[in-house]
């Protein structure tokens, strides 16, 4: 077990795992769940991690605009954001306030996503549609149908197991100053 | 990438991999992320599969009463369970009603968790309460502070990444019948 010192440590060690989902592929910091609230269900998925920035408190993913999550943004945009790190017993959970942007906006990101991964945003029938055949789809990349969710953090909560286990939670209102919680 | 014949294959497929979360401690099936609504901010983590059994449509997970969850619970009984399994690519997503069980009732359950667990139901101060320092806390395990959560399932979606991905929809409502759905 990590050994932390004091708050700004364990804030300092998360921050490390998560910039880890950028620059390694290998990381779960890679795959974090994105969850959303709905009417019925609270809704959670598997979401590639696009970008992180501590300085600006954000983080990035993106989505096809026919998704079921953009139907659940719009409705409420308030979601959160969860990650467990099974290597270092660490569980990361984020309050986040979504800035969804999609059309034009989008063309500078949209540049720097490769053909490969561009198959994502546009499939026809749109997401979701009942199909007769698990292959009667297509993909037909296309830029109207890709969105930029940036997240803005708003709360980050900390869980380290460990002989006794140690919780802390952030916030941005009070300049990510941290606070102890019994776990 | 496994290959699916049918939609029965598909979530014979996925219970094996559910079933997993009992038997094998290494698999990511063993720690599902829960899901709740919240009037705020939805809520996620990681928890411990206690039981799985698809015959009565299942899954069992283990809590503190005085735990953030409980409260969501009590708000809103819907509920959702994620899980991501990376080396076969992937995704199960459920929508599930709880059934909380605590009390008296939960005797027989406690009797069978290992005094080792015993100590996560019963922390002092409260699950969540501000403390000084990180440790400033302990542990009193405490039968009457120990929750049992029965998950039925209601809806269970997967999604298979490969070259081309498939995905499906199975209900309770119609007896597991599967649909495909367009990715």
């Amino acid at each position: 077990m990590k050994t932390i010192q004091n708050l700004d440590d364990f804030l300092d060690f998360a921050w490390v795992q998560i910039s880890r989902g950028k620059a390694d592929k290998k990381s779960p910091a890679r795959h974090p769940t994105f969850i959303t609230s709905s009417t019925d269900y609270p809704n959670a998925r598997t979401l590639v991690m696009r970008q992180c920035d501590r300085e600006n408190d954000q983080i990035e993913f993106h989505t096809d605009t026919e998704s079921y999550k953009m139907l659940s943004l719009r409705e409420n945009s308030h979601a959160g954001i969860h990650i467990w790190l099974p290597k270092v017993n660490l569980q990361i959970q984020m309050n986040v306030d979504v800035d969804v942007k999609n059309g034009d906006i989008t063309i500078p990101y949209w540049n720097n996503v490769p053909a490969s991964s561009r198959i994502a945003y546009g499939t026809i029938p749109l997401p979701g549609t009942v199909i007769k055949n698990p292959f009667d789809y297509e993909y037909t990349p296309d830029q109207k149908r890709f969105a930029v969710l940036i997240c803005h953090i708003q709360t980050i909560q900390l869980l380290l197991l460990g002989h006794k286990h140690i919780r802390a939670k952030f916030k941005k209102e009070t300049n990510w100053q941290g606070e102890w919680l019994s776990p």
